[in-house]
């Protein structure tokens, strides 16, 4: 199966959420971690956890990570966590997504840089749902390497429709939380 | 004019900031605003105002820009104010720096998305001096569209030698600050 | 005069060129350089340049620019050509565009590496036409530091429609190439 | 297998490169195919795979994958295979890499744009050598999603020194990839 599939934005059998989770088949199958995982939390619940590796891309000329990728990362942590709970972003803009498209836009950053990451590292991002709200949502992240923390960061997202408005949050996400495996985060 | 000639009160000939400064004499005489602008700023003191042209690379499949574009201008914001005062990041990481090679590294940022910014717009990057103590930056940057603010940070920021250890900011900064046009910023 | 007037798409004076013009009327003032300038080439015609500084973001570990920041700055070399040309992409992508939103995508690039640049530099992206049939448009774009080419490139665009078909570029092109200060460039 | 078990044959105890594959240890037991893999190719030898998946940070506001975004993964395709073969970019810059610091720097890129990926699809980048000399490689890069070509670069690299002069390759890649799985590449 290829996905060739995926640029049919008109068929209407199955959620747009199906359809973006059946376009990935083949490849999901074959890199199984390919969105990382969700895991026990300490405290109970869950947290999603991704792997990240440090290239060229990454990093400045100090040598160091530059101050940007920490969250260009935490952005794909919150993409694939997202993901496993089958919220799809392509699906929420795509025309049949059973209303206006609308994509998830961020409100409020709080982050502290600990510990400088560098070329070739090994690093994770992990992922927890602080709070929901009916129209926003707070998720606190950790990238760490090994034992170390290197950054944390406290991230407000709304979801915005086409027409600049924010949607209804909850009725997303709080289904799709009850339903995950080791239970809902919050 | 061109940048060579800028508030530096501390360089004697010869030294990496001058020679950094130097090295980029025809370019700045024919692109003079390049690095942007010092100008009075209401209160007193001065602020550093910085355009920004939003391109492709800053946008997403939204349609509007990502979240950490905001954050790259604003550095720019920060490294041209730095620059107009006499200070160069190619110095500061100089093999003849006049001391250990030494990177500005951000450690914390408070941000706050308040509206959109969308591809070919002209916005501004405002950055002010909010706090200096001897190995810490505060800075506070907004971005504006016309009268509009769409985006407004607080970032801080030390200056990290090869060492890993904060060196001292507030002798490097002091002299170039009472010496700038429109007065000290804070 | 603020842009708040930007995101209205549904007005009907004037062409979209016309109103993506408009939009940027105080920024453009204040700030005139920023879109570069149409210079005389060569050998006849005109060139568009842009000025560019090296900033964090465009740097990678080794202490050098990152390959693919070149190439970043080459788009906006051809981003700010057009807009000089009166060509604007969010005019061309926005639901009155007299015709279905369409956007430029790069079909094939041929890109040498002859020097490296560094953080802090004053770099120049210089653009020409070099090649313009009915759908597809051949940019010859250098990057230069003062006498010294730092980088080349030949690049094919086209412009896409919304559907994933190549639309005519020439109709586009070429009145407004005929109208160029300094005359067309090829 | 994890990495830090990688095809290095050249290594011995307490080389740059043995300490860099060392320092990942956990991390690469706990996401096994973080580096991608490398499966043997058609006509022989082998060839890298990596998997993509395309993030907010990937696309712009066409809809489509931005265009440097190709390249950027073909450079995590480039250095996860240089991983697979003991060849780390922390230790070649490392203070005791037996010779003076040295980065991959690309000389030349031939790139072909064929279809555009979007948000959210999974993609593999699939690396060949094309060409190994005593100074220079050319690497056969393709992007795939499913059975569909997308991208396609040929992308020659030299090793850099710090003092600007292009280093011996061959004698670092050869016998990598000699001692390879599924045999020499070329």
């Amino acid at each position: 199966m290829t996905e060739s599939g995926a640029t049919d934005g008109t068929r209407t059998d199955g959620t747009p959420g199906e359809r973006a989770a059946s376009r990935e088949g083949a490849a999901s199958t074959a890199w199984p971690d390919l969105a990382g995982r969700l895991v026990p939390a300490e405290g109970g619940g869950h947290e999603h956890v991704l792997p990240i590796r440090v290239y060229f891309e990454d990093t400045d000329f100090s040598g160091l990570v530059y101050h940007t990728s920490y969250l260009r990362w935490c952005e794909r942590g919150r993409s694939d966590y997202l993901r496993l709970l089958g919220i799809h972003h392509s699906a929420l803009m795509g025309p049949s997504a059973g209303g206006a498209p609308a994509a998830f836009v961020v409100r409020r950053l709080e982050a502290d840089y600990r510990r400088p990451a560098r070329i070739d590292e090994v690093l994770e991002v992990r992922t927890r749902i602080a709070e929901l709200s009916a129209a926003s949502l707070w998720l606190a992240q950790r990238i760490t390497r090994g034992a170390d923390e290197l950054f944390r960061v406290r991230v407000q997202v709304v979801l915005l429709g086409a027409d600049g408005k924010p949607q209804r949050l909850d009725r997303l996400l709080r289904p799709a939380l009850d339903n995950a495996p080791n239970g809902p985060s919050d």
